[in-house]
């Protein structure tokens, strides 16, 4: 079965994890509106379905049409080895993803605090102090959660030796992080050595490192979730 | 198995929609923190557990500590039939409770735009921008959404006749939209006749009627998710 991917063709955005997971798993899988966005428009405004996806990302398979990026990885993570089998452990994976989501709402939020719907051109000024509080308040807090983490599974990964769909996202958080605000996160680095030992790992591994290395990895830009403003990056 | 809940003992917050699906279930548990939170924090900070969690609510389910609202609804609505039973299913509603999640966190930023770690005294203007942004933009694409499902499903709830536990979200963003902006609220109810025939519908269920007249539900405040101030409130 080849899955299809139905998310935002020029940005990575929160369709990156879920690419992220299908690389790594080898899947066989198309980025469907990288070639036109008409299919996913339709499937999502399309009153035919009895389940429409309220936005992308969301990922044909088979019969299924799952939307919201956890939920999409709580499904491939069980198809494909990218997460622990028992229920307890299976939680314990979509429970860590819903909080790397958090994280990435935040993040969102430091250029948009005012609203989505809205530029970031005209929130500036509002942006600079969401941006301030996010680095002196959260950016410790769920980063250090996941150190903590890996601290206790003795690494390198969350869970220990095996790899989970949740150790990708961490990857993603960092070089995201690292992308929007250099200054900000080479002062900080120091404090989560696990986690980038982690991100450190995932990029080595193979299918990741080729993903990365291919067009099918769309550069970083001021339209994702993560964009560099030298404004918010003192 | 009595299930213990984790979670701030004085607001409703993200804890209600995990209290509404116990209650709707007759579930054994106790609302720990109710009577001190010495417990879950030590719960939280403590390094002994592989798996603590990063924030409340979070269930004890036997030896199973589940994290996240929605993690915590997607593992009762299977063991109390608040769910569909079929993979499909499940991940449907799941998917839609994780919507309502994206909605709960652009409620709270309403009045907190510059960040959880700020009083909303400290951030009024940016709150009145937010707060105007969300009533012009977002409630009526969310509400819209879920409008336009239960039509689908021909009602009276989210998957037709069997009520699940998306479902008992959805009365409690009506309530507390109601509560939080009583005028915007009133101007906008005409849009979404069947998203308020189901909260009616939730509100007559018998063990939900009993909880609301119970002490065991917390009354709106302005320390939870939905807050009522007059100046977010034209």
């Amino acid at each position: 079965m080849r899955y299809e991917l139905y998310y935002w063709p020029t940005i990575q955005g929160r369709g990156e994890y879920v690419r992220l997971a299908l690389e790594d798993a080898g899947a066989d899988y198309v980025d469907v509106a990288r070639r036109s966005t008409g299919k996913m428009m339709s499937l999502m405004n399309g009153r035919r379905s009895p389940t429409p996806p309220f936005a992308p990302p969301f990922l044909k398979a088979g019969k299924f049409v799952i939307g919201q990026t956890a939920n999409i990885l709580l499904y491939l993570g069980s198809k494909h080895g990218l997460a622990p089998k028992a229920e307890a452990g299976r939680l314990w994976a979509h429970q860590l993803q819903l909080t790397v989501a958090d994280f990435v709402v935040e993040v969102h939020d430091t250029h948009h605090p005012l609203g989505p719907t809205l530029y970031y051109e005209d929130q500036r000024p509002a942006a600079k102090r969401r941006t301030d509080e996010f680095w002196s308040e959260r950016v410790s807090k769920f980063l250090g959660y996941f150190e903590q983490l890996i601290k206790q599974s003795k690494g390198p990964y969350l869970n220990g030796r095996r790899v989970c769909y949740v150790d990708l996202s961490v990857f993603q958080l960092v070089d995201g992080l690292r992308y929007a605000f250099p200054n900000r996160m080479e002062r900080f680095e120091g404090e989560v050595p696990r986690v980038l030992a982690l991100r450190d790992r995932v990029a080595e591994r193979p299918n990741i490192k080729a993903y990365l290395a291919s067009e099918r990895r769309i550069p970083f830009n001021e339209d994702g979730i993560f964009r560099h403003y030298k404004a918010l990056d003192r």
